[in-house]
């Protein structure tokens, strides 16, 4: 009897992952959504082409190679037997049943291989309408098989990073990802963003042009499918569900979850109002993903009161954020790098707010750890790719719009044809 | 060990509980996507911008003080201590150790807490197209913040009404909330629309113009998001699913659930055939969700087959009120009214014929209760609001569309130019 | 307590089957969005308007006979009492507590009846923009309440295909559906278009005219929620969840469906790349369909790596099935023939290279019983419904859009006005 208990637990902690992991999966519609709505229409089919294939990419890549760099601790080259994955699978499979495993193998790795894709999702719209599909989807292969792994692996499994110190024992946590997913997405997407230039038009002498999203229903309906998804990707993140404690972690995640988004969306509703005097729907939609990020790096242990007030610092510091990349004229159609990169750094600096086990520096030396090694290395990896096969479209090409040129067909061939 | 298989269950309460709350919050994307779907493009981005900010002050407020007023029984003056709630919290997994509780406190407040910002959703179609968008947002507040709540405590929490008299005593029942949700917004929309007036060019001498939506698989997405958060919606309102008893409850649930929205649209699309002679799209739509409004005051007793025709009876009905509410000149452009107010109402009269515990006069002093309390709370606080910043647009910015003026955006800049 | 922990396996189980079928029935949304992505604007509103009838006509049918037929073993003449139905689920709920079920007959009806819906979902796409809609809802009716329940009888209830031989017996194994629900929804759709014939302009003297749908988001959005929805369908399918050996199998097929929708849309966008020079977004979305109708006939014995290689095959060879399905003029606007009947085939011959215990020749001839019975009895039910009603509109409302003949109202009125 006491073996039928343990199988009832085993067989709730799997679903709980596997129900988290399906919401996690749903945000890739959530990103393709946003992003569709935020480019105009000449640029949409392809947004939508890079968000469906970079998930893809992402499942077949962590697959091959990126779980077992991740949790495996070997370096990525001794690592291409696949059926290793499998064998991996299997044996925890087996394991249960020795009492060593409390959740099947595969539901974490369903878990887990969704997160890659959402790092990856980040990227996709903030070089959007002017770079290269094949480029784009060449780096999705490095990013997700190699660069997010190598970074997971030192957080997630405590490797010693480059057997140097462990960000563990430095006092560094990051619960579901503010940095590790987030701030290292928008970290591959500002070093993309750098060496691809600015969208023809967007900066000009007389200041920024704004270019308005061609669908903000879309858009809208995007950033609810994120909030939804979110609730797997936090609440996923306890790792357990099956007894009291765990449980009462995943209700106030789920709710403080909720709860950032709400503030945040507000807060940036507010600010936009008193800075343009409109109530901007974009930054309310940045707002409220402002605030998911916010919370990500610690949901469980913040009050729900905590929770509200800390998506609200990120859902006025992501206005100001976009309001700064414009001036610095770093183009980011969609706001990616101020919502997941400044408001993922803001959630990793407010973990010691509330959670005593960790320490501010230790936050610090994690989020620099992060963000130096996904820039650098897709930096190499964005320059390599502009050099051999070019990472930017040609000005006929992004005037006409990259529909046409990369995809051969219109998003809304009846909709637009004046245009 | 009897110890463990109290926390199995929980654990798997307090998942479920999770689990329907996030399908409660997917309804938000559902009325944010029905909404922008039936109006016209010129007034999209606003109601985007309303449905989002709604759903966030709804979580804040209720958080505030709403669950306070709700479930603690003080008077809403007493318990401007935010920190309460969080002790609610605090309170409920530490007693889930003792053996009082059954789930996380923090499980049953998101679900709560999500229901507020489904009454507050309803207000938002019936007053589309021409109201000030701030005046909206702060009569949000009041809503989601006191008058909800009150009307909340009576039924769900078994308070006496004014100390006057207990709805339960009377039998009345209200499983899910026809009309403690449903009926409830409908009536506070009443409220507001009856002193907001009719859209320009809506009522003319020469009869009832129909304004068409801009976005009509918009309104088909947001429909299929609100069947399927139904679910959650009823299913959740079980409120424990760990033995058989409740779990095959919460089966029929889903399923009769489902069937009252098939047997309603089926219903309205045959009854809008008959009328008009087309299968007209939106008739079908409101027909599903009357169906589902109408089952909601008691999924759990009716068999498939009832609920089919309850369902069906609704589908019936909301053409019917709809036509109806035109012909006496109040505009509700999404027919919000007809759906939530005249099939809430439909909903608990239904009751009694599959509930012998409950009585058809209870049902009717509950409906009178509610309808009354936020009808005439609704009128006071649109009133107050009309007198001190105005709740109507100028006719120049309704003509121009309040996307412009309220948000500063369109929501589709490359589709309508030429309107 | 030995009762304890069967009413919580209970309990988990039914929550289990309810959570799977709340995503199959999001499929529907899937299909409409897709369809209503892929055709012409003007026949936009009644393609959405036959998706939201025909999931509304599957489950009154089912209930109504369908289950009856499908799961009792009773000739359909025999079935008209309704009541039926709710005594198997009330017999059902009390067999629980003896011992005999292992969850609510509620909610395995739920589950059962959401697949019927999918399985007419699929025709809908493949006779759009040309059909009458009351036509297809009149073979929705038999479809839903007659054709699938008595093949569904023959492989998941076990009966006999006529009295004459036993499929399982054969060898042939189905697991989620690939033949019995995908293909037989193509072999439905398949006697319908040959017997309605291509749209006008689709065929010429010179060749195909690509006929372009008019909304790509949508259709991308579609396919996600499809994909989304799948985990439910397959995952579900495993029928038992709470012990260690179903945990692990649900999470392992929760995992297959996930990277075979990969590896099928990496490959259809390679083969699109080569066929065509360009990134065909419309090929990428049928190519992740065609990888998880692939998988569905057996996703829990696969490795991941082998769940890879079979969604590839199926977005090869659907690429390939759409150029030959328009090379023999068989006008498809959604490929649904090519995805859910080539695929669907493909599928069941997958099966017995991970499955000992299934015969080539058994799935040979389910893939044929299957086949022949649906298509057979669907081009008498279409040739009935043509002779008696016609199933074509008229030359004139084709060209004007099936939106204004059949209901009345435009999709996207202000979009589209020059056309």
């Amino acid at each position: 009897m006491e073996n039928q208990i343990f199988e009832l637990q085993y067989a709730m902690d799997t679903f709980y992952f596997l129900v988290c992991g399906a919401l996690v999966m749903w945000m890739a519609a959530g990103f393709a959504m946003l992003e569709a709505g935020l480019v105009r229409s000449k640029n949409t089919t392809e947004i939508l082409t890079k968000n469906v294939a970079l998930f893809s990419i992402a499942c077949v890549m962590y697959m091959v190679c990126g779980y077992h760099i991740m949790y495996d601790g070997d370096l990525f080259l001794s690592t291409i037997g696949v059926i290793d994955v499998n064998q991996v699978l299997a044996d925890s499979a087996e394991a249960g049943f020795d009492g060593d495993s409390v959740y099947s193998g595969a539901s974490d790795f369903f878990f887990q291989v969704v997160f890659v894709a959402t790092a990856m999702s980040i990227v996709s719209g903030a070089v959007a309408e002017r770079m290269k599909l094949w480029a784009f989807l060449a780096f999705a292969v490095v990013m997700t098989g190699i660069i997010y792994p190598m970074e997971g692996s030192w957080t997630w499994n405590g490797a010693d990073v480059f057997g140097m110190y462990n960000l563990g024992d430095l006092g560094f946590s990051d619960f579901a990802g503010s940095g590790i997913v987030h701030m290292a997405g928008a970290a591959a997407a500002l070093a993309g963003v750098l060496l691809l230039g600015a969208r023809k038009g967007k900066y000009t002498a007389n200041g920024v042009n704004a270019i308005p999203g061609a669908n903000l229903p879309l858009a809208t309906l995007g950033t609810f499918i994120l909030w939804m998804g979110w609730f797997g990707f936090n609440g996923g993140s306890v790792l357990k569900l099956g007894d009291i404690a765990n449980a009462h972690s995943v209700a106030m995640v789920f709710l403080n979850t909720n709860t950032a988004a709400a503030g945040g969306s507000i807060a940036a509703l507010i600010t936009a109002r008193m800075l343009f005097g409109k109530a901007d729907l974009t930054m309310l939609l940045n707002g409220a993903l402002a605030g998911l990020v916010a919370i990500t790096a610690e949901p469980s242990t913040p009050t729900a009161l905590q929770a509200t007030l800390f998506g609200a610092i990120g859902g006025v510091l992501v206005v100001f954020a976009i309001i700064t990349l414009d001036k610095l004229r770093i183009d980011d159609p969609v706001g990616a790098i101020s919502v997941h990169g400044v408001c993922g750094l803001l959630g990793l600096l407010l973990v010691p707010v509330t959670n005593g086990d960790v320490s501010f520096s230790g936050q610090l030396i994690g989020a620099v750890t992060i963000f130096v090694w996904v820039f650098v290395t897709s930096l190499v990896v964005w320059a390599i790719l502009k050099a051999v096969i070019g990472i930017r479209v040609s000005e006929e090409e992004e005037y006409e719009g990259v529909d046409l040129a990369e995809c051969g067909m219109e998003a809304y061939p009846e909709f637009t044809s004046g245009k």
